[in-house]
């Protein structure tokens, strides 16, 4: 699969707009960055966000049965049913945001039937134990990648022009730490955190675990990224690196959320660099592999406010503020047309 | 003047309502922390913020003229004029984030007339000149005291828990500087920036100029806050520190801005320190004073994002986090009411 994503480019008059707006010259500080990373992605200095999406992708991990998780897997489900119902941390933020929310079932291991407001995409009932063997098969990665595509492609074509990522996974800040370990180089024991509440002695568990299943894969340190994917990754990792790299081509702008959804980004990003000119990183995740994550793409984000729950929560929490960013650019008087002055 | 705030108490029931959402235990990090103090604040687990809203104070200052602003002194009304057109930044911010705007005249050296959406409340045409005199009577600072909590008293007889406050006069982040090296004790040069954007020059001017001010009033380091509002305050800054007490007496939740609005919490504090409860921190400004207001308040700001604007917009930016973490103490269902599973 290839994805075509150049690099965002300078648009003149864009600074100028901002600087013209009723207000001090940088008084908005980072929202100004922020509304010229929209011009710049949309070429325009009345950059219009329609129709923003929050997409939640669901999966379930073999390795999970193992151990890596402060919850049993079943919860993968039982929170899908909790999103159908509205009743999740993210219905409540997509609400109130007026963020529309999908939920998209890469492959958990439960049969929902045909559901109202859930997009079936199931690859698999699950991946398969990466402590014993690669977590999908090449077919099965790619497989992914397309139908996370083909889900953008389809809502860029309905008008939506903002993509916020969530996921939901038993084990998955597991599958996450080892693709964080092999795509950034960071030692494993920085990218091993307690995910949804591990103990001590749980987390000392996780990344035994975890690097027992390093020496079972025993990839080459310049191991494509597709490959880690596929030894490591879930499949709702997958879908998220495929919906990614659609959005970007698409030029949309991505909302980009904690640690798993970061981790499926450094996939998205060794496939094609360009793609972090089109994120938004929403928030610094209290999970402490997000640092090494968020050093190797140069990202700072938006919000700092210890969150660790997943499900796009981050992304649903910051939209407000890229819709701000978006706003003054267009709505904010200039100095001229408000008659005030300028600085002696 | 009296105003009686007692400190919020813990409410039984609230921490267990926060840990029985479907969500990791402590996962929603920041909000967790705003929920309680919502909660305590109301003492109900299902906290209703209506009718929010931002005030914005604005009003003139005599040492304005002196050279303590890269602008003149007229922007000041011409502000206000852009506010009451919808074309500033904290029009465009109270829009998109749903938050009624009222502007308050509490001291513009401007004849506005009678206009719709601005409350007349001036107590004078400006200040005086706190380099040759004290900035106001006891008597303007009391009724200025006066009206500010009078009109958030009018607006908590019309169903609003939340306000936002903000505020416009060129020449008050030098007031505020005065007003927070007497309140906190930190050196005046850690509490004078650069304002709306002062060169080099222009700083140490304002430097210069706001120490002469202090030699000139001689006040004893033991001043009381009333005594340090008339002579440094502002006519917005003191009518805003009357809003302060009277929405902390009415058990509304206070969204304080940056620095401008923190020196108006400072004297508030002093006044009635348990009012801090009943404040939430919207951003840590990127004018330096602000430090050291937050370090004497004991507070931790929602946002980092550099803004130096003023007008309320830091306060109307965080917003949505404040909306956000009442919704999920409403909204979210219990492990128990979603029928997922508890930790292993």
């Amino acid at each position: 699969m290839h994805f075509f994503i150049p690099p965002t480019a300078e648009l003149p008059g864009l600074q100028a707009a901002i600087d013209g707006k009723t207000k001090p010259l940088g008084a908005l500080g980072e929202l100004e960055r922020l509304a010229r990373q929209i011009g710049q992605v949309q070429q325009t200095v009345q950059p219009q966000l329609g129709r923003p999406c929050v997409l939640v992708f669901a999966g379930d991990h073999g390795a999970a049965r193992a151990g890596v998780s402060a919850f049993p897997q079943e919860v993968t489900w039982q929170m899908v049913e909790n999103f159908l119902a509205g009743g999740a941390a993210i219905n409540v933020f997509a609400r109130h945001n007026d963020l529309q929310l999908l939920v998209v079932d890469a492959g958990v291991a439960h049969d929902f039937g045909v559901r109202p407001n859930l997009l079936d995409a199931k690859i698999a009932f699950g991946t398969r134990n990466y402590l014993e063997e690669a977590a999908m098969s090449a077919d099965q990665r790619d497989a992914a990648l397309a139908r996370g595509a083909a889900i953008v492609r389809s809502l860029a074509e309905a008008g939506c022009r903002v993509v916020a990522f969530g996921e939901m996974g038993i084990g998955n800040s597991a599958s996450a730490a080892l693709l964080t370990h092999l795509l950034t180089g960071s030692p494993l024991a920085d990218c091993v955190g307690r995910g949804t509440g591990l103990d001590d002695a749980g987390l000392a568990r996780k990344r035994e675990l975890l690097a027992r299943a390093l020496q079972r894969a025993r990839l080459s340190s310049t191991a494509d990224a597709a490959s880690v994917l596929a030894e490591f990754g879930g499949l709702e990792i997958a879908m998220l690196s495929g919906a990614m790299l659609a959005a970007a081509e698409q030029r949309m702008l991505l909302l980009i959320d904690g640690f798993i959804v970061t981790a499926a980004l450094l996939v998205a990003a060794r496939m094609a660099p360009a793609i972090v000119d089109y994120c938004i990183f929403s928030h610094r995740s209290a999970e402490p592999g997000h640092l090494a994550q968020l050093r190797a793409l140069r990202a700072e984000p938006l919000l700092d406010l210890g969150l660790r729950l997943g499900e796009g929560t981050g992304a649903a929490l910051a939209w407000p503020l890229v819709r701000a960013a978006a706003a003054f650019l267009n709505e904010m008087a200039s100095f001229a047309a408000a008659g005030v002055s300028e600085r002696q």
